[in-house]
């Protein structure tokens, strides 16, 4: 492995020089004010949480680490402007594994053009990259989680529960076979691995939102906290939620499969895949909260852009979440992810 | 342990609320904009590389890892506005250590002004924190290490050697004494737990200095960063270097020890005092290259203010650092450190 500074020069060799008055290389980027307000998070993956060197290649790290932040930023309406990246590196990282990671940042840095402006490198034991991005949108513009208002109507960008099950087919020894089951398992790996960040529907969706947050957590988890923030309930037909299509085609199976032998009693009123939907998590992508005046051009707008979003619910006055069978009868709310309940990978 | 929302919430009740638009709590912190511009940093603190939880209690941690980042940007004169802090906590990490952790970070944070905004939690094996914070600069301001200039006239901050003889004492059980050795060890290892920022300084020198940048990795690499940003080379009197009096006091003894039963050739020529000041590192203070017709009114300034710097030598035109002896004889320069070359700690 080389030295420090010439570990750091190699990783910058991957991402185009920023424009910003000084990048990489001081003690501080320097930064041009932007025209509005600035969006900021911070986000973090890490070796056996996020993400298994057995299951994930350089590449995919990279890329994951920047698509999470970036989602942030999607969930807020912010267009991405520059981030910083801090790199905690064992020393079996090898310069070539290095490289891997840069490329697969650099090439989402690119594809969503947001600059690399600076960052930092240590030794570690476990690998672990912690990245700070930020957005501009325009004073007053963000989409909050805490302006939705009863009456809002839900909708959920892409499809729900991939990811989870990509990873659920990595862990357990089950992500090959053969086609056409092949194709299915790859492209839920795909979603685990690359998770693709929102940023053109947050863009978009700022003219109509009232409230926004991106599904990490999982859907039902995260649309909890968009009620807290608003201090508002909602209401979710379950059988409306866009299920991935690899998630339907695959889960059903394993889900009969698991039931075998059971009684009647110990059957879950959540069939496997709902579940994935709506506890999965690591989906990002992105639950908003339309007035129901603006639904309509919403909807076109989205058509128009080839972005698809599907209604889910909507918010009421009250607290909680209440998930609806097609019947109208209420189901139970499955947790989500609770980074010190219990081990992710 | 308690689950990550409460433990979030723990966290931050440590905190000032922002007066950002939108704090933490959202998929973004939403912040104004500066006036000038933003000058943005990011710093890793690791167990085992950084600190370890033997020798740091979590107050310390705390106030290291804000400690360091604000030392970057008092390097670039800029004013401290916000900063995000990244938390990956390992299991047997206490509800009652998180505190005490937030406890240092939000002490110093209320004493340098700067508002957390945002952040990230996770679990993790090792206990590590990553921290981005931004500060403001009027534009073109920023202290850059790449403007130094031949002649420019070069000054350190406070006292050099004092952390790294902090960290040795405390590696090597030699953390404590009878009086008066005591005070002067309570004082070493104060420095290497509890690094200052030099904020004051820095906004200061922005209206003198061409150049600057903090002391981490030790005087002379940290130099030879700055004379490669800005092509010139540098000269230091290393009699003139401000040497930490417990340095002074504590270290004379143990290099006449380690010398004991050595032959005259293999004696370095670097007294060890001298060592930990010139490659040490993590002194946190500042290098600053001010032009000579600027310097009169420089040094007048920093007394004024009560903020102690030494003049140790000049910028000249060519490449490299060289330190020269009392007779005006050239010494060997040591390095630094190096996060891939050696362990830390």
């Amino acid at each position: 492995m080389s030295g420090e500074f010439t570990r750091i020069a190699r990783f910058l060799a991957h991402f185009d020089a920023p424009r910003a008055p000084a990048g990489p290389g001081d003690d501080c980027a320097v930064i041009a004010p932007p025209r509005g307000e600035l969006c900021v998070t911070t986000d973090s993956v890490v070796e056996g949480v996020h993400f298994t060197r057995a299951h994930f290649r350089p590449e995919d790290i990279g890329h994951k680490a920047l698509a999470v932040n970036v989602s942030d930023l999607a969930a807020m309406g912010a267009s991405p402007a520059w981030f910083v990246c801090a790199l905690s590196l064992p020393g079996d990282f090898t310069d070539r594994a290095l490289s891997g990671l840069a490329r697969g940042m650099s090439a989402l840095a690119r594809e969503v053009g947001i600059p690399l402006v600076g960052g930092n490198m240590t030794s570690a034991r476990e690998l672990s990259l912690t990245l700070t991005a930020a957005g501009h949108v325009p004073r007053g513009a963000a989409l909050l989680r805490s302006d939705g208002r009863p009456g809002d109507v839900l909708y959920v960008s892409g499809t729900l529960g991939e990811a989870a099950l990509g990873l659920r087919l990595l862990t357990r020894g089950r992500a090959s076979g053969e086609p056409p089951r092949r194709h299915l398992v790859r492209a839920a790996v795909e979603r685990q691995r690359r998770p693709r960040p929102q940023v053109a529907l947050g863009l978009l969706a700022r003219r109509f939102a009232r409230a926004a947050l991106d599904i990490s957590d999982g859907f039902a988890q995260d649309l909890s906290h968009l009620c807290q923030a608003s201090r508002v309930g909602a209401r979710v037909r379950v059988e409306s939620l866009p299920i991935g299509h690899t998630v339907r085609m695959l889960v059903p199976t394993a889900g009969r499969r698991a039931r075998r032998g059971t009684t009647a009693a110990t059957l879950r009123p959540l069939d496997e895949a709902t579940r994935l939907a709506l506890a999965g998590g690591e989906d990002y992508e992105l639950l908003l909260a339309v007035p129901p005046a603006r639904c309509r051009r919403f909807e076109a707008a989205c058509l128009r852009a080839g972005l698809p979003v599907t209604r889910v619910g909507e918010l009421v006055a009250g607290t909680g979440l209440t998930l609806l069978d097609a019947s109208g009868r209420p189901l139970p709310v499955p947790r989500g992810f609770d980074h010190f309940a219990r081990p992710r990978i």
